[in-house]
């Protein structure tokens, strides 16, 4: 962590007087240190080392960009998530209704959007085109996968005189927003790069919670009452569901804990064996089922993965490794198992993955969305540029895209959020 | 129509006065007429003959059970609906609160819980037990599919002393609980089996309303919503959604009613082609995205069962038709089409019913499980059997089994509801 | 009911061939009758008297409008009622994607709207307009109470050359929309004036069910829970729940099946007195506190009235009897008994009134909503006026203003729901 | 801050194994740093003084109380909160499952339960009486409020030989559990006092959050719109919201970020005046009825109490305030005004409170819950005492509970949350 650059492009010295009224302001060196406790304090103190800090999310007094002058463009790109609409509309309404920027263009599908040659045109956001989105999930501006040729990208911004391009995306996007930023840099342009980090899976690194992710654990809530009833309904039921979660599996490790129905947890971070070796699922299974009767699994899509050794690896447009289907082979494996030890099971297969991703989202989570938003207009306007919104000790924070994209955030299978699965899991509940 | 028997098998003649008190009683040849036209009933009058008419359900003064000596039982069977625990909560409080019966089994895994081998025990029910089954989804007594040895299961009745058998499910379930009733009419025996007719497809004779189907239909809402957001969200995107109906395509018709954002809606009672014949529905779909970019189809699982012609047929436990998946069909087939026309299509396939099946029942849908139940005990113990309770004309009725099990009822693609599902698809929607 | 006259005015022999395609078409003399018991259809026989009978709704072959030369307006009247914009956005499709008719007003705040000295001016409603509205409770078009001077509106609608007028309201609504029919036949003009019923308590005559009650009914179900689970947290804890229900208590009656925690339903049908007299509350309120010490009670805000004899009756703008408040009375003399009784109390009251009425609709209320606005339209183009769209044994139906308003419906207490009601709550449950 | 104690009390020194297994354990010393932005932790560097901390919560090696030996109560006291049965679940679950601890007795009605003279008997809790309640909102335990003899308090505990008490409530509550663990210390006993810190208002000091306030402020959005649809549905409608929010307006913020139709947040924390004075209210309502015709309002009910000066104060049995209504106060002087200014206004009242802190809890609200009681439960078996469970910096802590009620938290109107709020309510939005 020690070597890890935290510190955010500029594009140059932010000299114009901000238009923001009836506020306070963030000074630019405001920093949060990303250290928690006492004990790592004390080793940096004595290494003499400088602890580790985010620069802190916020308005500042003066701004790089003259408002008046600024085109403003929002893209979204990868899978569907909650909130992609709350924060297209927070950055629309901000750019216009607190900076008056004049023109806001919603790029179509992603980075595709622009690619001259698949002839997408941009749409015009204003207030009124973003009044009601947010009551919808998906994104209104549609949204597509894959990597596009960041110097033709460049090309589009600067003939359509745009200045700050929000990219709302996961991994890949924001891999791709990087390489535009780079080429903005080398070509000696002034457009802000700001990437607004979508996973709903909560895997980014230096980011405690990303925006979708607390709408997509209420939302397994219902997916597993409805596995648990069927469990129930049947003799030896077992609902078996599929959760999102490619290399963490923090949706699945809240889901268990949000409904006590859950008896067993399985996520990338824990290996387990079917039969034979640690953890064995099968034996286990069978034995809860003499005991209880019913019994339901979590199974996030990365879990397992190793139980394919041998398999090629592919990988989608966006670069993600495509999973072997867990859900499914468990499903498979279940079923023979029951035949071979001649003992009836009722399985019941749930994958409510379109589902939750492509919910409104609501409450605390649309608040996020909302500051998230605020904050990435804050930092454009400020001239950052090649730089996420994050969040941090209850913060909103700058970080740069290679930082955020260095490595996928993990569960701690030593830590206290496992440590809570591991207690309310079979053996024992 | 006209020579169906609608008359209701009776145990013998009710002689008890009944312990109901402060109510109104339905007197016994109380019968509401099955006919609604004026051109029908004028028909029946002028051919001088008898209209058909529906006996009406509701306590009777005097009942054939002497209810200190009664025991009754509750069995589930078949696969989930809203509702179940609704109506074994109505029966068992109906029986226990109302007629003061002393003892009220569940009955286990449906059929199955009658047949010793199995050794499935009963749990006895009681205002304690079922305080809150309502609030769940699924069924407290389990269920199962398949026919049982109905010698077997009126052997177990008579040893345990039980003379009313409350059998709560579909088709194959009440053709079972018709066995089982032959046997007790062979053996002259007095045990009244009243059946409540569970089909969350809303196809049973002589019924206009089945109860969980509302549930189901509310629950369409939110799987069409996120089918359409998923299809708005990327380029030629398509949401296809599979919903319960094997034989009729009520809960598709209402779906669609319901949500306006389908464009097709494809059932068993209409058919269409792929791409050549009547209805063709691949150009058709590829001229609606060509002209919006996006579409929801939404697809009964009994739909287009004609193009699987020549395929082997099957059948479950319970005697249904195993239907080819037209779901995964679809999926495929526009996958093809898209492939072969060269035209990106972006499809999200979405098959919600094991989750809509496993939700509870609330509201009108409560209200109607609960009359259900309520009813179903006064024809018991008025000593009435081999019949359904059922509801036609905005009253709660009897039906004798074998003329609600007579033929599925189906939407009438001249009727009124499918102009209504016409005029609001694809094309012109 | 004999003399009562159900035959709908008609402006004129429709001569237009309907540009409704692959469409069946309702014969104008189709006609459902009005009884459902065999008993009363053999009285009307005996008697040699014509059956009452209800004309079927539906698109005719000939229409009396030329859609091409039509302009349709619609206003939204009283209070909030779940479905209005569903309605309204029915009406609208219908009109213009069905018809073709060129021009769909929305008439602002009711018959406000259509007074010029007030200044509203129309909306103009087409696809886009109403895309989304459905979604949202309320009404786009605004509302207002009162009637206004019918010789002002016809001016308008003549100025403005608008042939079809949709009113969706209340009682006192439909009436003033009876004056603007009786007012356009005097003056021999052709413009139909279609009404559809809007009463969330569903107590209009000949029709068996309006919109909004349905999703009225769910809604209650949250309010009771909470009612419930305040009134357990807490010693003799009582949750005081204050329900729509003006002269008809089928809202409460239905919240009280359709939710098990109720253990007294006051309606305006059912008189009831606080101490001394029939149904005394308070002492079977102590002693069911004594028992179980925890009670739900629900009141219609028409019930008790005759507790406030003598005080003065005053009348909203519509000409509704304003109701002393119930509720609150229940709440100060619960109070008042206990300190009398020297026995705590600890009541909470709720009174969820606005938060029910401005929901959307949604499942099978919402179809409800969209078959009552395709039928108004069908009505309209078929020159049928000063009527309401109904519904009778599972059909829509024309009915007569005058026949709608001539009385409202009301619980049978000696019908069936008015025993499953009494056989659910307290003593006993 | 530099001064508050945040050293947690101890019974004496754990000796004994913990049972646990497959686990980590906290290390005793473990702490997190109360401070967030560099510049302070360089002020406390500078200064040599050390920085503020807080013990970690989890559970530890050795601990104090020898499970096998040890009874266990819970109690619950106060207003009702979501999560509260969430929280007696997972103690109980905790103690029983993971601990073996033989006994958990539920205390009926707060403190009250404790005082033998009130004769209520305390209920075994066990994974059966557990198993559905979080499902329910509520308390299954009761409460009550008030004060009640700390000496008798502890009478009851030693005569019923309890070794914990975890007692979940608000600010009153736990001032009245650090009397009972006074009392404990003065007589040398080993009683263990643990708090769970309720506030659904989240103003509670060195805790970031509290559970049920992520529920209420999803909830509010439910009200919120309905307000909106009111409003919208009238000529100058208002929707006026009265949320909780005693001392500090942090529900309402939220709820304002949470749902764009609001246009006004009133809290305590930023006082306003009608019409003369700083921040208008009267005038500007006015100003945007003028411009958009509706408007929606929430206020939080301890906001504008200066508005009442020179009325007396109330307090509650707990010692809370009673404030003057706030919320039907500007009911009325809006009524006023109108009249005064000739201005139609319809206004809508809309006070949701008891509906909504009698929901349960889900998702990461429900994980939030589990988590605290898992913590409660480590904290009492290692003999920390007189302290209450927080979380900081996304950590779980221990907090004594002189410092948690030392202060009410409340919104800074100088930082981001404020700054958030600010910038999408009205002027402007």
């Amino acid at each position: 962590m020690k070597e890890l650059n935290l510190a955010i492009e500029k594009l140059g010295t932010p000299s114009i007087k901000s238009p923001l009224k009836n506020t306070f302001f963030e000074k630019n060196g405001a920093a949060i240190i990303t250290l928690k406790d006492i004990e790592e304090i004390n080793k940096y103190q004595k290494s003499n080392k400088e602890f580790p800090k985010l620069e802190k999310a916020g308005p500042r007094e003066k701004i790089y960009f003259d408002p008046a002058w600024s085109n403003a463009a929002i893209l979204t790109a990868g899978g569907l998530c909650p909130g992609l609409n709350d924060v297209v509309k927070g950055i629309t309404l901000t750019l216009k209704k607190r900076y008056n920027v004049p023109i806001v263009y919603g790029i179509p599908y992603g980075f595709r959007g622009l690619i001259p040659e698949y002839g997408h045109q941009p749409i015009i956001l204003d207030a009124d085109t973003v009044d009601d989105i947010h009551e919808d999930g998906g994104t209104i501006l549609g949204s597509s996968r894959g990597w596009q040729d960041e110097k033709i990208m460049v090309d589009t911004l600067v003939r359509r005189n745009i200045n700050m391009l929000f990219c709302i995306g996961g991994d890949g996007t924001l891999r791709c927003a990087h390489d535009v930023a780079k080429e903005v840099k080398k070509r000696g342009l002034s457009i802000a790069i700001i990437g607004i980090p979508k996973t709903i899976d909560n895997d980014i690194s230096f980011i405690d919670k990303t925006f979708g992710f607390e709408t997509a654990v209420y939302a397994t809530n219902e997916v597993i009452t409805a596995a648990h009833n069927e469990a129930k309904g049947a003799l030896n039921g077992v609902g078996l569901v599929h959760l999102m979660g490619r290399d963490s599996g923090f949706i699945s490790a809240y889901a268990t804990l949000a409904n006590s129905h859950v008896n067993y947890c399985l996520v990338p971070e824990e290996s387990f064996s079917l039969k034979d070796g640690l953890r064995p699922l099968l034996p286990m299974l069978k034995s809860r089922l003499e005991n209880r009767q019913h019994a339901v699994i979590v199974v996030a899509e990365g879990a397992g993965q190793d139980l394919f050794k041998g398999s090629e690896v592919e990988k989608d447009k966006s670069g993600n490794v495509l999973h072997q289907d867990i859900g499914l082979y468990l499903k498979k494996k279940i079923a023979e198992y029951a035949k071979e030890e001649d003992f009836e099971i009722n399985l019941k297969y749930f994958d409510p993955s379109y589902s939750i991703r492509s919910l409104p989202s609501h409450g605390t989570d649309a608040v996020f969305c909302l500051m998230l938003a605020q904050n990435a207009v804050h930092a454009a306007m400020a001239g950052k540029t090649d730089m996420v919104v994050g969040h941090w000790n209850d913060s909103f924070t700058h970080v740069p895209i290679p930082a955020a994209t260095s490595q996928r955030k993990k569960i701690d299978v030593e830590g206290p959020l496992w440590r809570s699965v591991s207690s309310v899991t079979w053996p024992g509940y």
